[in-house]
Order: C-alpha cells, then sequence, then structure tokens
C-alpha cells in the first residue's frame, strides 16, 4: 500500500501514519518529495485497511498495489488451469464450446438444440430453467420442469449440463441435476448465491457483471473459491457502454488480461455480447483467435418462436458456419477443440 | 410498438409482420417513407414481445414505446404515493432523513450514531447487519446480532430501522427485526430476492444499481411490487461512469426524471454517491434542492475506526453542518422534515 | 510517482530503476514488502515522465501521484480567482447568470432572447454563430452575421457577450466582437484551438468534454493557462453514460470537486445535461445549492421554432420560474446575484 | 419518423402533429392504441427535423429511424469500397498493415521504425509530427521538421505515409508532404479540421473518438464526404468504459457492425485500444480474425525510451510474432497481405 500525503500535511501528520502503521505490526518507508511526501506500506494489506488511514489528518490518497483476491490470482499458482465438467476440460490446451437454448421450453426444443449443438462441435450443453429477466412480465423459466429435461437430454446426448441458479436456496436442487451451476451476469456480485455455490462442491460458471471490473469479477471468483471450490470457469459476455448498436461491448481485451491475472479458464459468449444473430459468427471468430479457452452460444431450433432472447439464438443453417469455425480455426491457436466423453450416443429416433 | 423495416424488404416481409400482429389479436398500421416503411402496432405489448418480430425478414429494429412497468408507473396512478415506515412519512410533503452507520459493529457504535443521526433531523435508523461486500476479505457484518443492536437502538431512540437483506432465505428473519428492508444496488437485479421482499408485507428501500437505467430500476420495483406490496421507496445512489475523482456519479437528474414516470418516493444517498466526506454536505443540498423526497446519510461516532466506508461517514462535528441545512432548506422546497413518532424519548443514561 | 515492482521482480529489476532516477536527478526510496516492492520517486514529475519506467524489465505499474497541471490547480494558489467579463464578475461571491439562444438565428430572435434572459437575473449574453453539429445536415449558424448581430444586442441590452469558437483560424474574428469565448465540448481536447485562445486575451468558457475526465478537463485548461490567458470559466455540461433517460448525465459532484483542485471558477449548464425542458428548472435548483459560480441557461422567444435544441429551450413562461429561483437562492447560499454594468439601458422600441 | 404520443395526449395535439407534417409536404400515418397513439411520417427528415415536433402539446417522444448520414452508408452504395493510398488498397480483399512509431523523433528512429514496420508486413508508415497530448508538459512533436523525416523516409523505404493534422490551417502544409491525413481520435468532432480534409483531395484516416457512438462516428465520415472527399478509411482503436485494466476498451464489434452500415473500410489499431505492449499480438489475431480491413500498429526501435506512448510499441523482437500472424492468418479470412508498390528498394546502408 502506498500513501500520499497532501501538499499541506505536517510532519506530524506524517508520523501519526507512520505510527499507526507500525503499531499495528507493520513496516513504514517515507519518501519525501518536493510537492507530495509518500509513505511505502510493507507488510499484511488486510491490516492496513483496517486502519481507515485515508481518515487520518494530512492523508490525500490511499493506494493499494495489490490485488484484493489470492486464491484465484496467478500470483501464486502460475500454472493456469485445468477445469473438467463431467469429463469434459475446459482450460489451455483445448476449445470447448457450451451451446444450447437460452431458456428450455420443452422436451423436444432442447433435444434439438442440443443436436444442433453437439453437431457444431459442443461439447457440453446449455439450457436456462430458471431465467433472471428484467421484467417481471418476461417468460421466468420452467423450474424444475426443466432441470428434468436437460437431465433427460445429458442421457440421450452425452452432454454434461450446465445451468443457471439464480437463488442460494435452490443450489442443491440445481446441483443434483446439473454438472455445472451458472452464475449469471446480474447475479456476480451477489455474495450469498456465490458464497452457497462456493460450498456446493460442483464446477461454477461465472459470468462477468455487465458493468464489474476485472477486478471486481475475480474477487467474485474469489468468494467462491473461499469457501473451497476452485472449479471455477469465468465468461465475458460484454459490458454496458455508451454505445447502442449493440446490446453489450465485447470486451474481448479482458481475455487476455484475466489470463494473465488468474489461473482460471475464461470462455466469451457471442451471443448475449452483441445481441444480434449476425455477429455471432465474426465475434466468434475473434473470442477463439484472442485465445479464449472457450465459448457459450445460444442455438435453438426456431428462433423465431423462442421464448427468450430469440434474436441472437443460431438456427439450424447459421450454425454449420460456426461448426466450420470450430472445427478449423483452434489449431492454429495450439488448442484441440473438447470432445465430450459420451462421445455418438444412439440418438432417440424420430428427431 | 413500433416496427421498422429494412430498406430492402419487400411488401411480402411487411405482410408477414402485419399478419403475425393480427393473428396475435393486435392491429397494424403501416406508414410506407421513401426510405423505410414502418408498422405501428397496436394491442398488447406482452402479445406482440412473445412474436419475436425482430427475428422476422426484412425487419430492421423494434422499438418499444411503452413502458416494461405498470404498477409503478405514474400512468395509471397519477397521484405520488407517501409511504409509511413505522410511522415515518416518505413522499411529496415531507424530506425525510434516514441516517446511521454503513455497519452496525457494537450496541454502543449504534446507539452513538443513531443519537447523531437524531440530532442531525433523522426520523429513521439505517444501519447495516448484512454486508455485502466487494471482497470476501473485508467485513461482512455481524448478522442476526446485528439485527437485534438495531431493535434495541429503535427502542430506545423511537427512530424506525432500514437494513439491508441480501439472501431470500433471511427474508423473515430481517422482517421480524426491521421496519424496512432494503435491498442494496448489487442486488437490484437478483430477482429471487425481490420477489422474496415483494412477498414479505414490509417496506422496502430499492437502492439503484450502479449500472442500471432508470427503465431498469423502475422495473425491479415492479418485480416487488407484483407480488403485492407497493410500500417501495427508491434511491438514487450513484451510477458507474469513466469519471474517478468520486466513488461514483450521482445522477442528480434521475430524482425528476423518476418521479415523472413513477408515483413512488425517491430519496437520494450523498455518502456512497461521492465515497467522500466533502461532498456530503453540497451532494445534501443539491438532492433537496433538485427535489429529492428524502436522503440516506452515513454516519459514525468515530469515522477513523469505522470497519465500512469510514472515508464518507460523518462525524458528530459534520453533521451539524447537515442538521442545519436539513432543518433550514425543506420550507423553501414546500416540504416539512419528516419527523419520527416516537418523539423525545428518555434515552439510556451514560451515552 | 511511485513505481511498483511485479512480485517476480529481481533486486537487478528494482536496481535498475532507482539506478535510472538517479541519473535524471531524482531520488528513489524503496520498500520492499512481502509480495511487492514500492519504489517512491522523488524530484521532477516531467523528468520521470520521460524515462519511461512503466518498460522496464520488472515493473508492473508507475502511480503518479501529482496533478499533471499547475497554473490552474489550487495547489499553489488557494484563493478562489474571479474573472471579470465585460464587467461582469464570476467567482466565490457572485452566482452569475449567462443565457440565450443556443443558435442566433435572427437580429429579433436574438434580441427578444437577450431581453428574456435580463429579465430572468441574466448578467451575460451567449449565442451560437458557429454551430458545431453532429450531423452535417444540421443547421451550422450564420457565422460573421451572427456575430454581428450579438454585438447589436450587447449595445441594446448592456449584457456582455459569450459565444463559440470552433475554428483556429477565427479566434481574432470571433474575439474581434465578443466578450468571451466559448470553447464547446466537442472541442475541449482541440488542442490547437486551445492554444489559440490562450493566445487571444478574451476570457474563455471552456466546457467540459462530454467523455473528459475531471483531470482532463483541467489539463485542456491548462493549455490555456500555459499561453498566459488564466481568465478560464469551466462549465459542466453532463457527461456521456449509459442512461438514455436524459441527453447526457449531469455529474453536478464535478463542481465540489473542481472548486477544491483549481481556483478557476465553474459554471453549470443545466439545458444541456439534460437535454429537456422540464429538467432545466430543477437541475438549476441543484446547481445553486451544491455551489455552482454560474449557469448557462437556453432561452428561446419560440422554442418550438427553434433551428437548434428547441426541446429544451426555455419560453417567456417558463423562465419566470427560473428568475424567482435565481432572485431567491443564491443568499441563501452566502452569494449575490451577479450584475450586469450595463443596467438598465433604453430598451429599442417595439421590442 | 415516428412521433409517439402521450398517454394523456389529446385528439387535438395528434392533428397539431400530423397538420404540421402535412404542412411541411409530409404524410403522417396514425396509429391509435390502447396507452399510446403513434404517428408515422412519411418523408424527408431535414424537413420534419426543423419542425421540432418534440416541443409541440401531447408529444413524448421523436425516433428517428434512419440514418444522420448518406454519403457514406451501404443503403446507397452496397459495394464494399476500395481505397488506394500511393497505390496501396485497403479494402475487402486485402490485410494491410500500417505501422510506424506514435511519434516522429528523428530520422535515425523513424527510418528503424519504418524498416521494422516493413519487415513485420506493414505496407504502410504511420509516424506522428503534430501530436495532440492531453497534458500541455508532454512532447508536442516535431511540426514541420517530422514531415519532412516521413516523406525522407518514404523515398527510403517506399511505404506511403499517414500522419496527424491537428488544425484546419496546417491541412494543406501535411497534405504536401503526406499520402494520407489523420484525424486523432480526440478531433473525430473538430468540424472545422473535418471540413478541411474533407476539401483538400488526399485520403483520411478517421480515428473514432473515443466516446463516439457509431452513429457519430459515421457522422464525422459523412462531413468529410460531404466535401467531396470520400477516400476515407475508418479506424477503430478503443473506447472509454468503466474498465481500468486497459486503456480503453477495444469495441471488436464495431468492425462488423460498420462493415454492415457503411461501405468504407474500417480497421482496427491494437496498440492504443490496450495501451499495454502484452496486448498488442492478442489484439491483432482478434482483429484479423473479425474481419478487419487492416492493422494500425506502434512500434519504435526502442520503446524504452520513446516519447509518446513507450508503453504499447513493439520492439523488433516482438514484431516478429506479428510479422507471423499477419503472414498466415489474412488467407483465412479470405484477404491478401496488402503490399506496397515500393517493393524492395535498396536501403540505405548502415541502418
Amino acid at each position: 500500500m502506498v500513501v500520499v500525503m497532501a501538499p499541506e500535511a505536517t510532519s506530524a501528520d506524517v508520523e501519526a501514519v507512520t505510527g499507526l502503521v507500525r503499531s499495528a505490526g507493520g513496516q513504514a518507508f517515507v519518501s519525501r518529495g518536493l510537492s507530495r511526501t509518500i509513505v511505502g506500506l510493507v507488510g499484511d494489506v488486510a491490516d492496513f485497511e483496517a486502519l481507515n488511514l485515508g481518515s487520518l489528518a494530512g492523508v490525500l490518497q490511499v493506494i493499494r498495489v495489490s490485488a484484493p483476491y489470492k486464491l484465484v490470482s496467478r500470483e501464486h499458482h502460475p500454472a493456469r488451469s485445468v477445469i473438467r465438467v463431467g469429463g469434459v476440460p475446459i482450460g489451455p490446451d483445448t476449445l470447448t464450446v457450451i451451446a444450447g437454448p437460452c431458456a428450455v421450453e420443452s422436451p423436444e426444443q432442447t433435444l434439438r438444440a442440443a443436436l444442433m449443438a453437439r453437431s457444431a462441435g459442443a461439447s457440453m450443453l446449455r439450457g436456462g430453467a430458471f431465467k433472471p429477466r428484467t421484467s417481471p412480465y418476461s417468460y421466468q423459466g420452467l423450474g424444475e420442469e426443466g432441470l428434468r429435461i436437460l437431465a433427460d437430454v445429458r442421457a440421450e446426448t452425452g452432454l454434461p449440463v450446465v445451468t443457471e441458479v439464480i437463488d442460494p436456496g435452490h443450489v442443491e436442487l440445481v446441483a443434483s441435476y446439473a454438472d455445472m451451476l451458472q452464475i449469471g451476469a446480474r447475479n456476480m456480485q451477489n455474495f450469498a448465491l456465490l458464497q452457497a455455490v462456493g460450498s456446493a462442491g460442483v464446477p461454477v460458471l461465472l459470468k462477468r457483471g455487465f458493468s464489474a471490473t476485472i477486478e471486481e469479477w475475480l474477487s467474485a471468483a474469489e468468494y467462491i473459491a473461499q469457501r473451497g471450490n476452485l472449479d471455477i470457469v469465468l465468461c465475458e459476455r460484454g459490458i454496458r457502454t455508451f454505445e447502442t448498436a449493440t446490446r453489450n461491448t465485447l470486451d474481448i481485451s479482458a481475455v487476455p488480461v484475466v489470463q494473465r491475472l488468474s489461473h482460471l479458464p475464461v470462455i466469451v459468449d457471442p451471443s448475449h455480447s452483441g445481441g444480434r444473430r449476425d455477429l455471432v459468427l465474426p465475434l466468434t471468430r475473434a473470442a477463439i483467435a484472442v485465445g479464449a479457452d472457450g465459448l457459450l452460444i445460444d442455438v435453438h431450433p426456431q428462433p423465431k418462436t423462442a421464448l427468450c432472447d430469440g434474436d441472437q439464438a443460431l438456427s439450424e443453417s447459421e450454425i454449420r458456419h460456426i461448426a466450420d469455425v470450430i472445427a478449423s480455426m483452434p489449431p492454429l491457436m495450439g488448442r484441440m477443440p473438447a470432445r465430450s466423453p459420451g462421445g455418438l450416443r444412439p440418438i432417440r429416433a424420430g428427431v
């Protein structure tokens, strides 16, 4: 930590700072400048934060120079992690595609979407049973019925399932059906929920809040890690900016930035970022090229009748271009497309 | 709703839109322009949204022209509401000050803060027992022990209590102690929590998410209202922008904008907006002058040792300037400072 | 300046930093922490910036702790400045209202707007002759003809004139007609223009860029000051955020923040901030209450036919409420409404 | 255009709108809804804008549904344009790399940087002679001396030159040395400058303002086009958001969005977007993959001593990875790396 003294600070003000730091077991190094005096603190940041140094007379600014997260930081864990979900790896050597419908609407729609996903190269299925919607008048999901459908489709297709949980009280229920729990963007700082999934012993997909800094995102991951769960995959899905041409602004730079700061895998959601079907393909290519560890893509057998986010879901014909990209680009980046362990199970007739 | 057709849209494309709208029981009026054709829809917006018109061929844009909230809108409820919390009114004729410590730390600290608050003109006490913190290593609050302290201090001072709830599973517990439940900025779109407080039958203080549009904020209030609870007070507490000189940017314009759109009262938090003690007084004056229905202010008997947000809490000497402003400005705005019904109860000796 | 070393930095890396700083005539104080080493630099920041310390091996971050502006800073000039424009003071003891039409359209419209402005308490006239418009198809202003109209209206009404200049090549021309040169928001970092007005010897009204930080705004003022012109008034006019309910978000906190950092006066534009007529009155009250040194308000005799920003210009009936506020509120803030020296000159008949 | 009437609007209010529109030669189609009446306007938008419909009684909102730019729009010019600069094409079939030092410091530094650029696959040289800097105390460039150096280096290397112009009065001078004029991000809405380069008859590189919407950016291009100059290349260089981990947030989605709206080529600046050397390579890959028509990259023979933006300039060893990417990726996107016509001229000995 660095304490910057105000120009008008007195020697006594500086001594008050150094005295307090030393009384808390830390060391304080004073650099007296022409217009500013700076005090560098050595010791435990948490101890120093409790001192409220910013409230002392003559203190202009307190600058924290170390990150507020530890377990998810690469500082003490330099090797990048591989997280396995139902046997599917997500990490530095693979490109793992997770795809499926934004909302689970029926067994047929979900199975068809899963088969589309699989044929496009996806090795995991996503689908929403509990839907957090901005308006209470929008479709809210099928709840547990949706979870059952997802489990059935997993049995059919061999694709491990990730689905969102929005209430700490539902974590156990959702974990009993799903292979991975998704924390949505709006819940990224729902700390009760983070702690609940941290204790659930199931891998977690943590989407970035649409207005969260990277530091806040990694701090949210730290909440999960602190409860003993380090099986966390981060998902960049666009941030809120002044630009209105796209639903959100995909922060493509966040991928290499996060990979440098944290050992956790980071994937990209090209569907929610732009909110436009025509952007999914170029953003998918960009995500792979920037070095993402995976993708989360909306597909729907009939986007025109989708109950949620139909504007961005890909249809059967559109998914083929994605399939080509997923098959051809990862090797250029030194990655292999991840494969689902279920392989090619026989599929229910008539679908 | 308005559907804007792309320049290249064919007549068949336009007819597909109008046909779909009519099949859903709506009416469609077509305006053919030189470079654009526009279709105006008349009927129930929810029905139209289910049509996914944006997915149809030739559709450039779908513009919703009515608000996504109804119960909290002023459209069908033109008179501005007065919400009563433990006998204290919040509404168009009063200026209601809620003050207290960011976090409840001990009985003594809470009582002293409450007395400071009361002497400054506050008629309600706020204090956090469950604290949502960005870092898991920051102080997380006393939990139920904090709720008990708040109830005790209410008994001593006569000030109704508002405190934050962060977990749907805690709503009943918190409601058994508090007069009003606070939904914090980070939980503004925690829909499970919104629904839980909507069913709790206790007034709710709904802080604006730091990246929420006014429309999203009112939609969050609609979630609460939809469960039968219209005792909602909105609180503007600053939004996230690119400016770093202040912790957040107080969106002072939001107050008159919200008052025009919704009948719910709206108050301002000058402490969290700026995150700086020196800004609390000028922002308090600005909030009263712009027409806010109340204020939410951090006070602490010893800000230098506060366990949470000490940089912005006002001390005893600073609160006096606020007290002067609260006593003198509201009448100029046609308001009376709200009074707590508890009046001047005898206070525990020695405090 | 503070140099934060990366966790993996070696002793040699630290020595490279300290050696370079010392070779540039500075001093370097090293604080070795558990996970980070910090080097505090003492000396001339400009010298250190030329060293590109951020490029050295093992350097994580370089933090500048002093402001990049000097002449406009309050650090070496603690007393707040009073700027005089045609005899009208703008500074800490007055509230100076500048009003007029967004665009000069005709002699009649300008004179009528000026009389409206004066009757509302304005002591200066603003009006645009050169208009910077987002679209090349929008009204671009009357040019020099507009300047002549402004000068004529000044002669009629006694109100000093402020008008915008958008081209360094026009500065001399505009300065020959106007009492004060306005730099618009879009030109706040048009450094050629800033330098030109800095050399013009005429007071400058510097509007904040809609995406400029306070530090960038003061740095822009420094460009003007550096050419010898310290007669600068700053104008907060709203910043660009994600909120779309208002045209911009008035950053009301910027007023006290700037007044603490700089000795220059700062006024508020409640018209362009919100871009809505119904917000002008509440934002005017908020600006006075927060401590602004003045106001810049759009008025127009017939807003419905205005060629520029008619949505926000006040008409004759609306200006009365503003007049009341301008007459009654400043004394409560310890200020007097500023008066134009011209006083009540006889006005051309028939207007 | 669409006019949305307020719920309380009367029939007379609606007739006032339709009457005014018809009197201006337009047509008005009324859709009466349950809670809103909508009026669709057919005719010339510019005529309608002059009517200030937003000021009429009962009007809630006026929505423009067509773009404010025409000449640069793809609507009437569906084929994507190829712009040629000194014989080098920029357009849909090529990937054109422009590279060079942020600031021209000396003949040697510029030549070395140009050779680095060429060996990395660049076919054009960029370098700044007039530098717009946030602080007046930062390096401001060599001016005309820098232009001469650039022209000399062009003669040596065969690389056409793009350099920034910041003052309308300098356009002729800069155009006499350079092959392409750059408008920097801070000057994107410097309309006097846009008009000046529009009249200069030289290709223009128009960087996006860091807070400009895509619509504003294309409107700025329209200013240039309106003066008869359609040789415009757009450059995405990051936008200002709340995220501080990177200097700006590269809006990678802007590339496909712009390519859909406008026929002009669009390139990406991976150096200024992130402001970090370690991000240049991943962002370069992402830009090529998303479909950018070119790249603008900072290189410097000795980044550690660079007078401007040394933190992001690539050194000789780092440029090799870029060279590999530039050689291998474009064919996968159906593009060829653009070649400079100068080819391999003999280079001055000893460099």
